[in-house]
C-alpha cells in the first residue's frame, strides 16, 4: 500500500467516472469530505451518443470530456487514472494497477459492458458498442467495407461487404440502424459514383416480437414504419446462433453473408463485480439494499449499471437516469451517515423514454404524453444537447448538428487506423 | 493485373492525396481525362496543423477531411484506398497492395516522412510528427505523463516525467513548443491541484545557431524571446546523439532525463521513392527536370516533398506551397502534352513565411513586409483557416479557436488509447 496521508476528513472513494460516479462527486462538492475518483479512462463518456460516433455523425471529442476539466474548480476531488482490480471490504482498501488506497466510504459506479450471453463467436467477430474505442472501430470498419466494395468484382462478396447487421431492437439498435441508414443513403450515395446502392442491406434483428419494448404500442409501430421507410430490414422473432465474421447463422438454419454485425442486444455489469465479495443477481449486478448499500457493509454503495436494485417487481434498467438519481441519493445518504441522521430509501422517478430514428424522426413517451416525428426529434435533440456536460461541448455539438441537418453531410468519415 | 477497362480518355494516376495530389486532381477537373487518386488513408491531412492535434488544441477531424467528400462533385476522379508498392515505368503499371492499375500519365505526390538521419535509438524511442496517428500518440503520451507524475513520489522520476523535449528549431519545432507551453501553463496548471509546475520543463533543442533559419534576424530574435517568455528553454548549437526512452544524450556528454522527445528535426521523401527506378538526391528525393518530369519518362511527374527540384542554387523546401504550385504546373503540362503544345518550365513563387509561437504570437515575413505579435497571429490564423479545405471544417475550426482564445481551454485532452 502506498503511504497515503491519513485524512482527517472522511475519504470517499468513487470507482467509475460515468454518469453515476461524476454525479456523486459533484453532489458532494460542498461537503467537508475528501474525494478520490478513479477511472481507467481520463474522460467522462456520453454513452447515449456512442452510436453517433460509430456512424460518423460526431467526433470522439464531442462525446468525451476530460474528468479533470469537470472538477477544475472542485478542489476536494482528486482524480486517479487507474484500473481497480479488487476491494478488501474488511480493511477498506481499494487495489488499483497503480497502487492501493483506503476509504471511509466507497461508491462503486463501475458501469456496464456488452453481454454476449456466452456466444463466443459473436464476442470474437461481432462489434460491441459500449466504449469509445469500439465505436471508432465500427466507424473505421464500415467505411473500410465501402472502400473494399467499391473495387470488388465478385458480386456475392460485394453484397456481403455491403450487408450491415445490427442485433438488438432496444434504443441502441434502433438509433444505430437509423443513423447508419442516413450515413449510407444521404452521404455515401453521393461519393461512390460507380456503386449500385441496391446492393446495400441494413438489417435490424430482434429476438422478441417488439422494438423499443418499453414504448407504447403506437410508438413501437411508428418506429418500425420509420425504419422500413429508411430502407432498414426489420426482422423480429429472430435469434442469432453464431457468427464467424463472414456468415451469420439464425435459429432455423438461415444464413446471412455479412462482414459486419453490431451486437446491441445485451448489457451486464462491469467485470469488476466478479472480483468483489458481493451477492450477484441477473446480469452480474450486485445486490444492494433499499439505500443502495451492500447489505453487510453500510459504508459501501453500489449504483448504476453495476447495482441490482428492485423497483416493485423488476430490477431498474441499466440507463443513465437511474445512475444519476442513485448518485444523488447516495451523496445524500453519505451526508446522512456523517451527520448521524437517518438514511433515506431510494425511489426511482421515471422521467420518460425517448429514442431517435435518424434525422428529424424520433419517438418520445413521458407519462401520458406521446409524440413522434420532427417535434419528437426536436425534444430529443434539446434534451441531449442540454445533457452534454459543459457549454463548449454543447456549442460545438450544436453547430455540427445544425450543419449536418442542413446539408446532410458527415465529415467525420476518416479511417483512423489501418 | 486486374482487368481494367481500357480507357479511351487519357488515364492520369496520382499517387498521394496530400496538398500536391489533391491539387493536381482538382486542376484537371474540367479536362477530358480519367483520374485515379490513390492514398493509403481515406483522408486528406492538413499537415501544418498536426502540432495542434499533438497539443490537444484541435480534434483529429478538424484537420483530416475525407478524400471522397472533396471529389463528391468531380465525377472524373476515382479514389482507391491502397498502398503503392512499386511502379513499372516500362509497362506503365502501378502495383498496389490491392491490385494493379495502368496509366497514361503518372503524378507521384507521395509526400515526406520523418528523417531520423540514421539515429536508430531516436526512431525507436522518440516521437515523429508527420502522421495523424503520430500526433494522437503524442497527445495521449503527454497527458499520460501528467497523470503518472500526479501520483509519483520519487522526485527525480517525477521531473523526468515532466520534462518535454522537442528537437528541431524549424517551424514545426517552434510551433509545437509554443503550443505545448500554453497547454501546460494555461490549462493543465488549473487541473492538477497538487502539482508543482516548477518541476515542468519544456526544452527546444536545435543543432544550428538559429531558430526559423529562413526568417530575417529581427524575427528570429523575437521568436527566441517569445519562447523564453513562455517558459521554453531554448538550447541552440546542441546535438542529440542518443535517446533510450528515459535519457537523452547530447554531444559533449550532457544527459537529460526525459520520457518525451518529439523529433521535428528532419524530413525526407516517402520510402516509395526507394522502390522506384529514379535518381535520388539529398533527403531521398527523386531528381526531376525543369518540367517536374523524370528526365527519361516524360509521362511521369514527381512533385512536392518527393521531388528534388532546384531553384537557383538550392533545392526547393519540403512545404505545402511548393507542392501546390507544382501541382498546378503539372496539371497544365499534362494538358499541354495532350494538346500537343509546348511544356512550360516550373518557377516557384515564394509567397512568404510564417510561424505561430502560441496564442496571439507569431512571426510573418512576406517580401519586404515583416511583422510579429498579435497582428502576425491574426494573419497566420486567417491564412490557415482559409486554407482548410471546405467551409464546414473552416467554420468548426474557427469556432473552436475563438473559444480557445477566449477561455484558454482545450477540450481535446482525452487519452484515446490505453
Amino acid at each position: 500500500m502506498q503511504n497515503e496521508t491519513v485524512a482527517k476528513k472522511p475519504h470517499v472513494v468513487i470507482v467509475g467516472a460515468g454518469f453515476g460516479g461524476i454525479r456523486t462527486a459533484r453532489a458532494l462538492a460542498k461537503n467537508d469530505v475528501k474525494i478520490t475518483l478513479i477511472d481507467k479512462y481520463n474522460y467522462h463518456l456520453f454513452q447515449p451518443l456512442l452510436y453517433q460516433v460509430a456512424t460518423a455523425g460526431l467526433s470522439v471529442d464531442d462525446i468525451a470530456y476530460p474528468v479533470r476539466a469537470i472538477f477544475r474548480d472542485q478542489k476536494n476531488v482528486d482524480f486517479r487514472l487507474a484500473e481497480v482490480s479488487n476491494v478488501d471490504f474488511e480493511t477498506k482498501v481499494v487495489t488499483m494497477n497503480t497502487g492501493q488506497i483506503s476509504y471511509d466510504y466507497l461508491v462503486v459506479a463501475a458501469g456496464g459492458m456488452t453481454n454476449y450471453f456466452g456466444m463466443a463467436s459473436m464476442e470474437k467477430n461481432g462489434f460491441g458498442m459500449k466504449t469509445l474505442d469500439e465505436s471508432v472501430e465500427i466507424r473505421n470498419h464500415v467505411l473500410r467495407m465501402f472502400e473494399l466494395a467499391a473495387h470488388e468484382r465478385d458480386a456475392d462478396k460485394r453484397r456481403a461487404l455491403l450487408t450491415f447487421v445490427i442485433v438488438g431492437g432496444g434504443p441502441t439498435g434502433v438509433e444505430s440502424a437509423g443513423a447508419l441508414s442516413e450515413l449510407i443513403y444521404h452521404v455515401m450515395v453521393k461519393e461512390y459514383h460507380n456503386m449500385n446502392f441496391k446492393e446495400v442491406r441494413i438489417m435490424l434483428v430482434e429476438a422478441s416480437d417488439k422494438l423499443l419494448a418499453t414504448m407504447p404500442e403506437e410508438l413501437r409501430d411508428i418506429t418500425v414504419e420509420t425504419l422500413i421507410r429508411k430502407h432498414v430490414e426489420v426482422r423480429m422473432c429472430v435469434q442469432v446462433t453464431e457468427y464467424d465474421g463472414q456468415r451469420m447463422s439464425l435459429k432455423g438454419g438461415e444464413v446471412i453473408p455479412t462482414y459486419t454485425v453490431i451486437w446491441a442486444a445485451g448489457v451486464k455489469a462491469n467485470n469488476l463485480i466478479d472480483t468483489l465479495d458481493v451477492e450477484q443477481a441477473s446480469m452480474r449486478r450486485a445486490v444492494v439494499n433499499e439505500y443502495l448499500q451492500l447489505p453487510t457493509r453500510p459504508e459501501v454503495f453500489i449504483i448504476g449499471d453495476a447495482a441490482h436494485c428492485m423497483q416493485g417487481e423488476r430490477p431498474l434498467p441499466m440507463v443513465a437516469p437511474v445512475a444519476m438519481q442513485q448518485a444523488d441519493a447516495t451523496a445524500k445518504n453519505i451526508r446522512n451517515i456523517i451527520r448521524g441522521k437517518e438514511l433515506k430509501k431510494f425511489v426511482y422517478k421515471e422521467m420518460g423514454n425517448m429514442a431517435t430514428i435518424g434525422r428529424n424522426a424520433a419517438v418520445v413517451h413521458m407519462g401520458k404524453f406521446k409524440t413522434h416525428g420532427f417535434f419528437a426529434w426536436a425534444i430529443w435533440s434539446f434534451v441531449h444537447i442540454l445533457r452534454l456536460i459543459d457549454f463548449r461541448n454543447r456549442a460545438v455539438v450544436f453547430v455540427k448538428w445544425m450543419w449536418d441537418y442542413l446539408v446532410y453531410e458527415r465529415v467525420v468519415r476518416i479511417i483512423t487506423r489501418q
